[in-house]
């Protein structure tokens, strides 16, 4: 590192500085202190970004890997229901990484942070052997007992998702193909800035509408067996409602692919008791019912004709390994 | 990884499996959910455990690296005189690595765990490109307005340490030299199984005897500076009385060194203020005075003849970088 690290966690506490009500001490102590609002549980999530697994450089600009990072976190808040509060950064950097580098990933990371009303109130900083190693880490609250879980969904719920479904994974196919070496980020939003879906997941939680709750981190297939194993209940998934993001390059085989196994998509997956009237959009995010709870185990996918398929998962396994 | 991260998080789920009366909800939800004492706030830190910076796999049986890179966010909440509720590893793995190395590192780290009745209660896991990347959270808790801070020694207050100093990095000197290439484990247990202060810290705090308090990773003379730094105050240390760690192949001089200097100790370095009286003991732990609080900035290091020096801060940048 071009820095010592002491250098380093002063700059970033500088840049950091803003308790909020909640946050009571910050970057500079042996721990941070946080106020617990009364009747309140905590929660806690913490999430790799690791170079060469979870971004490259030569795709992703610093601000990019930045909010990434800290999208990954707030969204596990978001999964829950609940207010995330606080953001601890552990960061080791290589020798060779330019301050440039660094400022412009902090600026990344706080602008969410600020746009979250999340104070970033600690971490740890190393040099390490080689690559940017990230693990971001969020704490938030949760009104006592009222935590969405995964294992709470119920048969003949129905299944529903914000937003649309696999526009970040169709962006990471075109530059894994030969055809492109670099996407301009402003065109590819859902990819380079993928936003959090925390007041869907809030308002979900105040108004208890849904029963069981995950983040779409590693792709549909993949998640949704997570509510089904924890529930031990299974799903059938209508393919012709599923949100597929508009990709105009490929062609409906292809974005129903990504809509089911892509990851870092960052939308929420919940069930929802089937007595319960949902609105359209929350929070100004379109909510979409795709399918259904069964007691039946397994996850079938059911086309237009009504013919049923095994889902299988076939999510996310991160770049590193190919897809 | 000979393993999917899958297996691995299934494997560490069932070895961790024991939600206390504070976590609600453990590994295998986006988050986990931990119940809060009313009147108390949170208490969080991070610290790496990075292979190569923070230990080497040739020197380090896993037992001990899975101990110390607890003990790091242990030490951490006692030196804030909190009580550690939970624990949160982010492990990535290079694919090397056997399950049986990764075994006995989640044995070291649950035997600490057990002992500090602290649950392990989420994570995160990944395939790391080279080496063993480790990050450890701890989150505790601490009566409302009780935490002890390092902004609060003041003039005349009493600088206090527990146990002994230098003893760890008398070890890694040994590691370092061309004399010795392994050292026995039970032999250096202050270096491979250094144990965090966790009683003393919270005894301080309940007799409220400790105006302001650090735990001693970085070493005496670096740790000593970040209470005077954030106090806004100076010291003497009296050379004589610090307690030096027995190192028979060594001499007075060398000792007094990594005493002063050597980090990974994990003693508590406190200031009391002059009118309480402190045990010589606390929870079978020694307590000595080394020095005194000063209104003149600076830190100096006092010998027997009364002479004084400015002790330079030349404490630990871990063993990557020499030392």
């Amino acid at each position: 590192m071009p820095r010592s690290e002491k250098a380093l966690i002063e700059r970033i506490r500088l840049q950091a500085r803003r308790f909020g009500p909640i946050v009571k001490t910050g970057i500079g102590d042996d721990c941070a202190v946080l106020r617990t609002p009364p009747d309140h549980e905590v929660l806690v999530t913490t999430d790799f970004s690791l170079e060469g697994i979870h971004f490259r450089r030569e795709w992703h600009p610093p601000e990019s890997v930045g909010h990434r990072c800290l999208t990954r976190g707030l969204s596990d808040i978001a999964a829950m229901g609940g207010d995330p509060v606080a953001a601890f950064l552990s960061l080791a950097l290589p020798k060779a990484i330019s301050q440039r580098w660094v400022d412009r990933f902090t600026r990344g990371l706080l602008d969410l942070a600020q746009a979250a009303n999340v104070t970033l109130a600690g971490g740890d900083t190393a040099q390490s052997p080689s690559g940017i190693f990230a693990d971001i880490i969020v704490l938030g609250f949760v009104p006592r007992g009222r935590a969405i879980l995964r294992s709470t969904a119920r048969p003949g719920d129905r299944i529903c998702v914000t937003g649309e479904l696999g526009s970040s994974a169709a962006a990471l196919d075109q530059l894994l193909s030969s055809r492109k070496k670099k996407l301009t980020p402003q065109n590819y939003p859902r990819h380079f800035f993928p936003q959090p879906r925390v007041e869907v997941g809030r308002a979900l939680r105040e108004k208890k509408l849904a029963s069981a709750m995950i983040d779409l981190s590693d792709g549909l297939s993949t998640d949704l067996r997570h509510i089904c194993d924890e529930s031990g209940v299974g799903a059938e998934i209508f393919s012709p409602a599923l949100p597929v993001g508009a990709d105009p390059d490929k062609n409906r085989t292809a974005a129903l692919n990504f809509a089911l196994h892509g990851g870092d998509d960052y939308e929420l997956l919940f069930t929802a008791p089937a007595k319960k009237t949902l609105p359209s959009t929350i929070a100004g995010i379109q909510i979409t019912e795709i399918g259904v709870v069964t007691r039946r185990k397994g996850i079938f996918l059911v086309n237009s004709s009504g013919r049923k398929t095994k889902l299988q998962a076939k999510g996310w396994q991160h770049f590193s390994q190919g897809r």
